[in-house]
């Protein structure tokens, strides 16, 4: 049988004592100057050279630190916005992630409905039919999904991630400023917040299928630079796991996600990118040792978390 | 000068006598049997031969179509769930589509903020920075995107749709049987809905940059299977074009949609994608008369609106 999305996180966390997500987030201009060089050795200043650092750099934070987190997020648009190319990089990565037992988590964050939902779900955590037969395209285990929609963009989802295991994470409440545009107001005089109400339904649509660790495959992306509105999203969905952007470079600390977790110290996943990614640029680690800064900045924080958890 | 969006499109739309936009949604097992066959005798029931039946599939339905109507909207998750290898035809078909001289609406509801947002801007509508050189990856000339995350995730598109001429469409309210889930409910006591408060930020980021045609470079997704809530969001947001989906399939007619054009018989254009993609099916015209099917579905879609606005 295969094994609940759920599950599989909550025993990576637990034998790797650790809650934090790295985020794989390729910028070109701040990629470490060698493997710059290296992709322009063989290909000049070009779109495929792009490509290849950026393929090299992720994979290599992935093993810098695959042995430290139980999870690393992919951000679909820095690999996107090479086109086809960038995609072709974002499989290679996800695939280097896969076969280090690490749980991958694709940052796309689709919203879309019927089929057109489905699609995007064969894509990622399912399987594409090509004429009559199932192929797997990617190697994720869960994917971001925006709920603007309504329930129509989440449940083509669900029936994936029961066969094969995998999950979601539905945006509720984010840690942009902004978020508050829509997010923040309140509904239907409940006193009830839109975020709220999107927490609401990603209870409904998880709790009937909660693993042996006691948390659903429907998790719930909520910002750790709202320190105040996670005890109440906790509440709101007892059974989601959450995954916590914002740490790190957007500022929020181990104090402001504390109230993220369960009673069993699980339950919450907390993602960094650029302050692990870029870790070298404030270190006294070179350029060459950017792995050995990536792994520090996460030993850091896994002692940080796991102070507060 | 870069000519603005909006003045572009409703040029095309007044030079064709059409506010159609055909969608193209190649579905594997609904592309006609000889472009299947022929896909298949070079690679055999593979990945590959996949993508190059859904790749000249679309080609050919953009081809049938080119002189009837001002524009074609590709949705990106039936490629995409074809991998990098389905992202590879996804640039073909708008490339051909842009050579066509179509404007080419991307259906990627992308929606995050900050560089994340810039990112999926310069992959579509902008240049991708390659060691500092900026490249065209795409020939998109609009993208739709979500809302939900607020304002950041709608501005960073906005400075590419100013230099490059470029537009978006803003989900405000969808054609989907759930989209009362979260854009239905009634927020602050102000009587207005959610999709109307996005209405709101729509015509707020819209409205300084209004071409000569007086429309602007924001645009609103909104939905024909709610023909009441059209003459309202109309009046919210005067100088927004509207991209309209559920025409035919999803059962909206001609008159269902009538208030969504501004007095001047323009500011909407009408999608259809599986009737007219797979209009043979039920048409006089076999598998290998898929085209003419398709023409004639969108003359009959051309008549109908002419009609009404």
């Amino acid at each position: 049988m295969t094994k609940h999305f759920a599950d599989r996180l909550i025993n990576q966390m637990e034998a790797k004592n650790s809650v934090v997500c790295v985020g794989i987030d390729p910028i070109l201009e701040r990629i470490p100057a060698p493997i710059v060089a290296k992709a322009q050795e063989s290909h000049g200043p070009t779109l495929i050279a792009a490509v290849e650092a950026i393929a090299n750099f992720s994979k290599s934070i992935v093993e810098a630190v695959a042995d430290l987190v139980p999870a690393v997020k992919l951000q679909a648009a820095y690999f996107e916005q090479f086109g086809s190319q960038g995609m072709w990089a974002f499989e290679q990565v996800a695939n280097f992630a896969a076969e280090q037992g690490l749980i991958v988590i694709a940052d796309v964050k689709r919203g879309d409905i019927g089929s057109t939902a489905k699609a995007y779900s064969s894509a990622y955590l399912g399987a594409t039919e090509v004429f009559g037969k199932k192929e797997a395209i990617n190697r994720i285990d869960a994917v971001t999904v925006n709920p603007y929609m309504g329930s129509d963009t989440i449940l083509p989802f669900l029936d994936d991630c029961g066969e094969f295991g995998k999950g979601v994470f539905v945006l509720v409440k984010t840690s942009n400023p902004a978020s508050g545009d829509i997010q923040g107001r309140k509904v239907d005089e409940s006193g009830f917040s839109v975020s709220d109400l999107v927490a609401q339904l990603v209870e409904s649509w998880g709790s009937q299928e909660v693993g042996e660790r006691g948390y659903s495959y429907v998790g719930a992306v909520a910002g750790a630079t709202y320190p105040a509105e996670l005890a109440k999203l906790r509440e709101l969905m007892p059974a989601s796991i959450f995954l916590i952007p914002g740490y790190g470079a957007q500022g929020a600390t181990a104090k402001d996600v504390s109230a993220a977790f369960g009673e069993d110290g699980f339950g919450a996943l907390i993602n960094s990118s650029r302050a692990i990614n870029y870790a070298y640029e404030d270190s006294k680690h070179g350029a060459e040792g950017f792995m050995d800064a990536a792994r520090e900045a996460v030993e850091k924080m896994n002692e940080e978390l796991n102070e507060v958890r």
